[in-house]
């Protein structure tokens, strides 16, 4: 029976593969790092401001997005005007949290740098605060 | 005279303008971490192991990094064969150093949805265990 490959030979430390294109990609990194902070939904025109995109960029984001499944998008007939309602999905939230993860282990890794302690004290006066 | 506007008008919240695009794609992420990692340089066929990349993806994303000016190339010539040493620059860094802390800023908004709070305390276990 062989022996498995030892873990450092399986996974290169820097490969960084859990960073999905599909989530990594600036704007849609803001738009879900929005959507994650709004559970409940945000409109349309509230995304475009917040994630500073214009009407045409936000809408290719959102379809990429929804056909990932990282996303739902429900039209509300409450009003008058129809209002587009975008949600992070119950999945898509899961697999932003694992996406982040990864994001975490970029700033450790990058922290084991000598001269990156700032980094890190960084992230704890930050979260200290809070 | 005009007011100046408020910052929430002028910086979209989650536009995240830092992340140059430059140092944020996947593969040239993890070599510009690899290299913060080791400010001596590293040659070429150690980061290829470590960032999980084949000889002319490297390659591609060693020039884009160089015509930045992020990093530089030298050849050895100790050797009998000539090996190539690449090395963060000191401009580099100061502005990967920038990148990173765009990045902490991401997984801090991350943080503001109350189902995350996952997310700092696993930021902080892997803080204090270091």
């Amino acid at each position: 029976m062989k022996r498995a490959k030892p873990k450092s030979q399986r996974t290169p430390p820097f490969a960084y593969e859990g960073l999905d294109r599909v989530m990594h990609e600036r704007a849609r990194l803001g738009v879900l790092t929005s959507l994650l902070a709004h559970p409940k939904g945000l409109p349309f025109p509230v995304i475009k401001k917040l994630c500073g995109l214009t009407d045409g960029n936000l809408a290719r984001h959102l379809e990429v997005l929804e056909a990932s499944r990282l996303i739902e998008i429900t039209k509300s007939t409450e009003d008058a005007r129809r209002q587009s309602l975008c949600r992070i999905t119950a999945d898509g939230r899961k697999r932003f949290l694992g996406y982040l993860a990864v994001l975490e282990q970029v700033l450790l890794d990058a922290n084991t740098s000598p001269e990156s302690d700032d980094v890190r004290a960084r992230i704890l006066r930050h979260l200290e605060a809070r």
